[in-house]
């Protein structure tokens, strides 16, 4: 018998639900990286009822009376830190009714599926009678959770994936962002209007662009003895953190989309692969949050991917496994990863671009969740903020305006902004590491990238969710989240041609 | 409520089993195919969480009083015959203390591990050490197995595979077949001897092979929306009914090993793909038995995969993937596949000297159950007996002799008479099918392989388990399994040149 009994029964807990999170991981990857659609129905009625017994786990009276005696058992700091994230997963799952929890998996399925052919079809109003019913439910689900947390119905969506995060924060970081950014974006793509690109030239066989991408991923440090690179619709980084799952796509036309797709979801990968073993299994050794996350991702494509020197790493890899050409020097491929121009697509934007796209959806799905607007206003909404930021006129294309992503079908208000505050991170990061490390530009260009990923895996990897953003933020990096850091590197890079 | 409220109940037990197999099935397909060495141990602890589970929900005191009193109910015929294939589930899953599968499971994973390394170091002692724990555990499971059925102790375990089966039906057929095999034999090999064959040159490129192989499945009808094909070290079928995964492995050296191996996992692959979806879910929809698992793929590899008829189709298809050369001519191709010649592997014998491997397995495995012999006696016996069946003198050579299968080393005691029982049920299925259908060979040379589909889909696959194996084989051939057919397909096709 321990100390902490009661504390250790809800880890046994926690490790059988992290055994049966393992089979529904290897299932969704298989979803989407090899099913057959045939084996579409079986599969679905196989993972519901694994959620079925997952939530059944996760509700059961029992769970919630030790979960809250556990508190009283002489736990250490580190007990403590896993007994707040157990608890912040037991309140999601137990904050909705069953009843709630299967309309919306019905809303957002019906919406998705017809989603896949109303997008071709630009068929908002079909669309948008869809995402009304999952709007529906996404307010009631707000409205419950902001009871049990006390949080805003906004903040309440959003801490789901970034726990800590409020809409009063992100006011302010994207507040000072959107005053900046479209008076960058113009100065930026004035200088490059005067160094021209050498456009790449296909054919690139799938073969050797997978060849490319693995050995990228290689130098990228990935341990292929524990994942895998395979192909999907649309990327994803999958599986456990004991084998972790990839997904590229590729193109014969095209080879930057899949390199620096695999690119991203490797720091997304090497996050996973470092997680604490220690702890594995349990809620404190999950990554942090998807802010977190995503500035591992960016960490890996933007500022190491697109950094001169790291380019003069890859250029002759391309040229050994797509040939020599024009485009291949390392100054020009540098050039085409930072090359920046204004266009409708989130998923195809640059790195100084991007952030407009997440302010605009930003500003509008917060108000579709607090009720001050509806679904009918967004197509208006969409084209005026487009016009405003990135001066793109989306008027009547809704296929590339507010149907091109899955996020609002899929029900995941207050997402988004993850994917910025992400960048944000991982340009904190990187001033970090440039302060502990001098010379670190310089070693990054002579092949040297142990420092880099020595310093990741210390200070965020290793910690996975031991402490709260805010304070893994300031153990890393001396404060919490400083969007000036953003603003610094994008000035360095794009104004300045540094790193 | 219906009618039958507590025989609803039972089957909705095991339609949660069988939606939890389903995860089991595609994370055992993914060990074997994709997963990466890193990933074994988590993945072990979560098919181990997962088989936990479903132990407890088949050995729920629950459900046994449910079984027990859906018996009282106004049950269909239908009904019935599903709460018969659920009592011997239930029985085989209730026969056994917890202590005794656990044991049992340490056992031979250590067993089968160590044989990994064992074997290609020639090393008998130290694998008889490990299977002298095996089979000790495998009698205590047999004596509980024994008195539960009522059986005795090796038809208890061959229950297991082959409901129905017992030593006494094996002896008998195994018996007749071992009198006039080695003089078969004798007699094939000295005909062979004027009939020679010219040798295919290599190398042959992996993905020239893939592509041959995944034409043939075509050609047999596999359904590539309801599954795929990949590649593993030990083919197998795996996946689940609505999602079937064939596996294979190539040689650059030589592509009959995987092209034959291809077209027997076909075999299994149609069973599955065309079990009765109205069931789907209960255990009267799975697979009647192993043996007439293995008649399907037999079927398929020996029935229909070395006609010449059948073997005209594929020789051009060879041709156009491998290239042409002298040895790829129809007759050429199909002296090749038809070639007898004794050797000491059981997974390399040809149709003619396989059941000489088996006959010798069955012949140990039995007395080592029923207590007659020891470990110890083993090599001695196989020598004794792989001299009289096939002439080959294995003396000193464990690792081509008893060490070359894993089937002892987990326990499968009671598995290797299915095999030839099931070439003899595929000789049965194809005499009976050639008295329905008459022309049949001719229609087969002609490509026209749907009378073939169509009466095992009808005869076969779509039974599932609704009759025992006895009562499918009456319905499907007027008689229970009768050797005879077996004698006279090996002596039409290797003594008198026929089909």
């Amino acid at each position: 018998m321990t100390a902490t009994p009661v504390y250790d029964q809800v880890c046994q807990t926690y490790t059988r639900l992290h055994r049966f999170g393992h089979l529904q991981s290897i299932a969704w990857w298989d979803q989407a990286a090899n099913m057959p659609p045939r084996g579409n129905e079986a599969r679905a009625a196989a993972l519901a009822e694994m959620a079925a017994l997952m939530h059944r786990l996760r509700t059961d009276p029992a769970l919630a009376d030790h979960i809250a005696r556990a508190g009283e058992e002489p736990l250490t700091d580190v007990q403590r830190a896993n007994l707040r994230e157990i608890r912040r997963d037991w309140r999601n799952a137990n904050a909705l009714p069953e009843s709630l929890v299967q309309a919306r998996q019905l809303a957002t399925s019906r919406c998705e599926h017809a989603w896949r052919t109303q997008r071709p079809a630009n068929d908002w109003a079909g669309f948008a009678e869809n995402l009304r019913e999952v709007l529906k439910l996404a307010r009631q689900e707000a409205d419950l959770l902001a009871q049990q947390t006390g949080l805003s119905k906004y903040d309440a969506l959003m801490d789901r994936f970034e726990p800590g995060m409020t809409a009063q924060k992100v006011d302010a970081v994207f507040g000072e962002l959107r005053s900046w950014l479209p008076g960058l974006i113009e100065r930026v793509r004035a200088r490059q209007a005067g160094a021209p690109v050498t456009a790449p030239r296909g054919p690139y066989p799938v073969p050797a662009q997978r060849a490319l991408c693995e050995q990228v991923m290689r130098l990228l440090g990935f341990d292929f003895d524990a994942g895998r690179l395979d192909v999907s619709t649309h990327p994803f980084s999958g599986g456990v953190p004991e084998d972790v799952r990839l997904t590229t796509r590729y193109r014969e036309d095209e080879f930057l989309v899949s390199l620096m797709g695999t690119i991203h979801e490797t720091g997304h990968g090497r996050y996973e692969q470092n997680l604490p073993r220690e702890w594995l299994g349990q809620p404190m050794a999950d990554a942090r949050s998807m802010a977190v996350h995503e500035s591992q991702s960016l960490s890996f494509e933007m500022q190491l991917g697109s950094h001169p020197g790291f380019v003069g790493l890859v250029a002759p890899l391309v040229r050994r496994h797509l040939g020599d050409q024009p485009a291949f020097t390392a100054e020009n491929l540098a050039r085409l990863v930072t090359r920046v121009k204004p266009g409708p697509i989130r998923v195809d934007a640059d790195e100084v671009t991007y952030p407009a796209h997440v302010i605009l959806r930003y500003e509008i799905e917060r108000p579709l969740i607090e009720g001050e607007i509806e679904v009918d206003d967004i197509p208006a909404l969409w084209n005026a903020k487009m016009m405003e930021l990135l001066g793109i006129d989306t008027r009547g294309n809704f296929k590339d305006g507010p149907m091109q992503d899955v996020h609002w079908a899929e029900s995941l208000f207050g997402y988004f902004p993850c994917y910025t505050l992400g960048a944000m991170y991982a340009a904190q990061w990187f001033s970090a590491m440039r302060r502990a490390l001098p010379g670190l530009d310089e070693r990054i260009a002579a092949g040297d990238l142990a420092p880099v990923f020595d310093w990741l895996r210390d200070q965020i990897w290793l910690q996975a969710s031991r402490w709260t953003t805010d304070e893994l933020a300031v153990r890393a990096s001396g404060e919490p989240l400083n969007p000036a850091h953003f603003k610094a590197h994008l000035e360095a890079r794009y104004l300045e041609g540094q790193a």
